[in-house]
């Protein structure tokens, strides 16, 4: 049990996107996933800086965009922030001073495209490394552009061992965004460079979601850290776009969580969970993995490359 | 001028959806242009097969789709068509029986994935190319998936002369579907490839496109040959969205067309015009495009290679 | 609806490795799914035919084998049939006389190997294509060879549509036997060659399969029809390897099946059943594949081919 | 509306190859702009210092050059300016006493060649940036030299707003002269690096360079301010070539004007003018730039970078 | 026990390069083993027919022979039969008097060229195939030609259980000669093909021997059964070559036998002999093969053809 | 005599699975070998860094795993070492400091699987080459997976001779592990690189395996040194498994050693040796090689490529 760090999943949501209040819930659950139940890491949902403008469609209609939209894309393009800027370095402060390695999902800002963006941010070293999710879904396509094969880090992290405080734990983690776990080949990727912690910033709510994170536990030997957003229509500007406009009400459901924590043999940890702000917690044996990888290693032993192989074009794109 | 061809655009619209009456629409057209104008080739809106969905939203917002808009996708799916499919064959057969070369705007299906292709059929080999359009834009992002580089076709065709029977014209014939013509790295390898008969299957029908289309003329030196879709409220499913749904009225403009044809030295030559139904014709005096490159190469003595260069991967994707 | 069909997954074991009384058993299956149901399609559990030696060690150790674990072996090899062979032939001739396509699992043998199979027989066309289990599991490694890429078929059969007789169903069926459903590039192979009707033979009756088959129908958007075997210690030869030898009983569960049927979209149709013999049945709306590609197609427009490629060598491989 | 700027396009020409007059004219011109119209930048046409020796052809036949023409260029040669140099300085001074911004055309001299060159100046920081055309046209091949692809500057340059004093407005400012606006590869270099102000020093008075300042702004979604020089007989020295020697006329039209200002949408906000001495003015709203970003982003979402990647070379070239 | 066979290996040598001698000699040892041990399968050495002139040297010499040698080769040639032909004839008539079946090594004269080969005899059907050896070692490559890849059969035989006489039990059987045994890709080839009962006509009597038969058993999971003529000087004709001329005895060994039978596991079941005229008999449990192959299939599941593959043309050369 | 060098083999065993200790045991039997014999080069038996978990089932059975196997992999994964690793500079150091060339067997770790490699050490250049197993035997396959044909090395390597210290002799050296012996498609890939000094280390302590040492010698013509651990009960963790757990006693042998020398000829020059701790030293004549292929050069004079032909595929396999 030597090899074992404890680490959180956070659900919650960003404030009417407002970027200096998100800043300060983040600040606050961070600190009480520290204080309270001695976290070493924590997972937000996708797009918790930024938003994820749920119901929206920036009346974009085939063949045709109106002004509307346009204005309303103006100001979520406002609302996304840049890699770096003082939005990171806030981050990177509280990390640094609560010892909490921080994934986060958010959306960045890059010239005159977004992108929806996982950061990856350590208490000594500030931000290490940024993911961009690669494929947008159905409406996502028009605010958001493609990541490309440059970002697509697994990042070394040395946690001190929470049950045997002498001990370094050596870990490796990725971040996969919402419907990027439906991409089989970028999950065969992230295997093969030996992830550990698969953390999961999403929005998908949906009830089959849980299948879904067990499976990629089990198939990539694995611990999955899926943190979703929660969130009402009161956590949205009031103009923002609803499930039911004739029925607006500030305690309806937008986004409905279902955060949760999966061990590499498929085993539920903790969640999903369903309340508004919430944060689970377990202790992650890193031997688990290779209890799992034992009679499973789907990049290894249990791979056939003389069958299928998987090419991989990392480097960044040009124009 | 005896390198001269004769040319027409037709400015038309997709019959409700149906694949035998559009079909038939085809027939009608291009043999018409052909008894009363002597063209030589014709080139079809995008979309002309399998059709627009103008204003549609397929049921889908940020975040969520309902199940409306899958069965509205099932519907559109069911509307596309293979290639070779009987539909393909039907027009190798109109394009046999009149002489005239056909490039038309399709929607292709492929196993899961519908593409927006345009398709080149000749009067003696049949289908010889097709092109899919590389990047969807906005909405059709979730109903259409993206071209690669393999179907980037320049196809070198022999006309005989419309001026001097006896004389052979030898051309080259590119299609850049709808927005792709804002893609300034795709016209540049299209030009590169020396395309002179650059056909613009499209429904954009904006009042600045006329613009474009000269720009692009003048700055390939090539003719431009746009074909744009004019269709109202009758021309679509009872059901199918609309501009205003509480004002419906048959004779609602959906698309309001504007086809035009345009010299290597962005002069237009015919249209645009803004009649429903509607074939315009011009001569292509291919010399015309020796007299333009004379001052303006773009991929030749007025580039600057030095500093700028085009990489192009046109290897077809694996899975 | 019109595009439906009516498919059924059998729970049930190999009769004490006797291959007649087995075959038995598959035809009386067969006929009461076609009788009681009306199915069109069958799926068996992996190694229905030959058996599924569970808890044998066939004396296996880390450096060592001893003669007990090759005369075990022997038996079982005698118990495993060729390709074709006698044994084909009488499920060809059930086939023909229910008019049920049959999907089972098989232990065959060539030369000194045995293979894990899934083989494919149509009501006319008999035996159509036959799939060898690209890589056995921890113990499994001893008793069977690893299949090659030559035999990784998606079939495509036309069934009459079970809602209106007089329409044609066009649907594309594959098998993938138990672990390879952890095998992410082996399962994107078939979903690129368009499988709808996803097949499992399996015996894996642990909890977690539910999820897994849950996660491929979303993710590959296809049925997924697993059909696991149900034996109990009765169900092996009496002197068989057991889970604990000192508590013998008849009764003692060996595999305890969870057979079961999902769409497209994740939801569970059928099952998973715990009952001794059960055939679960399920109507299959093929245009459920087109509603979930629609944002989802994980080898069309949800895929990045720039960033990720999958090469497969289907080859058949010399000696 | 607070993202917004007031900018100006300055339609005139150089006095008869005069640099004190002409830079008596800039000034006067430039201080016009901000006093009665209240501009923040201004554009000037292309070799407003220098001028354009419109009809000359300094006597070069092919195969041929005459003495008459050596002299011709001698003259040009010294109406040419040095960066720096007084002029510089001068022009320096009157930005900074007016607090304009200004983007102008001039000849510039080094060592032995020539080049027609774009120059930033700030009202603080002074000379800035300039830009060397990278292709002169036709016959200023045998006058100009090719810049390379070090001066392709995109100058970042924080405004007041014109609207919210207190509010800073984000700007990044380019300059490409004349036939270089047909550089499809240059254009795109351009948009990668964020252009938002896109300056058009030129001579080109066609009619159809209206439909090519709409495209690039549409295409680029940025501002696009052309400057084109109007000059008579009667501007030239009374020796310079003129269209028809046997016609002079010093109300005769050497170069026709148009210059004009687009928005990011294709809209014409000012212009194209036809008067001798005019000053476009225009409210440049940044905002409309992520307005047309959000559909159109020709160097981010909307590229294909898996397909044509621009490869851009910026050393300076050694002799 | 129920799939065994008893079979032989015989040890012996030609008589004096005499025909008739020889066939009776193999006559009166063929019924001595069916009749004293029941064998059912019977192998005779390398060149039983024609002989195997040992000491020769057919007096060549590097770049030259001499008529002496060619007088020798007649004598050589004569000896040797052709196939088929009566001495065939009356092999079969044996073979088929006695039930048993026969490998023998025979000299082949196929117009001018003689070959070292095996030959395979049926009771029942007579001679069912032939084995030319491929190569010939050092001075047998002036006597004997090379095989091709058309004469490398393994014999499908059914013969009667030898434990019980209702049960049929079915094998394949090879035959490599002498050091084609040291031929790795052969060995392959032959093992690919199922092979059995492999047999060894050799007149290698070297004490090494027996470490190869044990090694190819083993590597082949197979039964070797290895004939070896055991010959004195008597056996040859009077002025035969010998080791030491100056030393003739008609006890003199020049050829030392050694034949043995080894089991799939590498055990040997019967010799080495070194009696000048010997029967060895063993059971043959063909269900040892199958238990070899449970952990070693050098052709199946112990094969890597993803690393390596061999390509065997077995077409029939030209002329 | 001149190209010989002084090679020995080490019969030993891995301590108890401690890595610390294994390392010094190593460094003091190389000592040994140096000083005492005089040796050159020495050969390590399989997995002796790692262990060889002999009569371990890690509690496998088919179609189970449980969970005491998961965590005794745990711990065979942590005794497992990377390359490279300080485990690996030790070995270049006492390599370096003694001037002895090592091939040893280790289990090497990466990411998730262990391979069972062979490595090359030399004095100067420190590891040169490593070789992983290719396919792992029955039990084995569960804890190791299978190298690909990109670690096939054959090492060249100059020694002074042991004769005449002037003269420099060249040698080609590869490593073949335990059954890797049986596949005669990987040998017959070293014979063709030119092996001559074929390592072995191997746990095969079968009387068998002398035999095939002897015949691969012979086949291949060159030296093999095959080194097997010896190991008794006590040289493993108080709790492995045995090969009778009722009869556990320290001195039980688990491995039975067996190394042995063998020239090119198939002639034995030290061993088998069965001694618990054991060093056999030979002088190898390098010139014995050519002797042998004088009259078999299986990959030369004595192949048929026109019937059959090896194919190696020596890429590295991606993912």
């Amino acid at each position: 049990m030597a090899n074992t760090i404890r680490a959180s999943v956070i659900q919650s949501c960003t404030a009417r996107f407002n970027l200096s209040e998100t800043l300060d819930k983040f600040e606050s659950l961070t600190r009480l996933a520290k204080e309270r139940d001695g976290t070493q890491l924590v997972v937000f949902p996708e797009g918790f800086i930024g938003g994820y403008p749920k119901w929206s469609t920036f009346s974009c209609f085939v063949g045709e965009r109106i002004s509307e939209g346009r204005d309303e894309f103006v100001k979520y393009y406002n609302a996304a922030i840049e890699i770096p800027s003082p939005a990171i370095d806030r981050i990177a402060e509280v990390s640094k001073a609560t010892g909490v390695f921080v994934v986060m999902g958010v959306i960045e800002r890059d010239v005159g495209t977004l992108y929806c963006t996982a950061i990856f941010v350590d208490p000594v070293e500030g931000l290490v490394a940024k993911h961009r999710k690669l494929l947008p879904t159905a409406c996502e396509r028009f605010i958001w552009g493609q990541g490309d094969g440059s970002t697509l880090p697994v990042v070394a992290k040395k946690f001190q061992s929470s049950v045997e405080p002498t001990h370094t734990v050596h870990t490796k983690i990725s971040a996969t965004i919402c419907w990027e776990n439906f991409m089989p080949l970028l999950r065969t990727y992230y295997y093969s460079l030996g992830t550990q912690i698969y953390c999961v910033p999403t929005v998908d709510s949906r009830e089959t979601w849980e299948s879904s994170m067990r499976h990629i536990a089990f198939e990539g030997r694995c611990f999955v850290l899926s943190a979703c957003q929660f969130a009402t229509e009161k956590d949205y500007p009031p103009d923002h776009a609803v499930a039911d406009a004739n029925n607006r009400n500030p305690d309806n459901i937008m986004i409905n969580g279902g955060s949760l924590i999966v061990s590499p043999l498929g085993k539920v940890l903790a969640g999903p969970t369903r309340q508004p702000e919430d944060i689970l917690t377990a202790d992650l044996d890193l031997d688990d993995v290779v209890r799992g990888k034992f009679d499973l290693d789907t990049v290894g032993h249990y791979s056939r490359p003389d069958v299928f192989q998987l090419k991989a074009n990392i480097d960044p794109t040009l124009i």
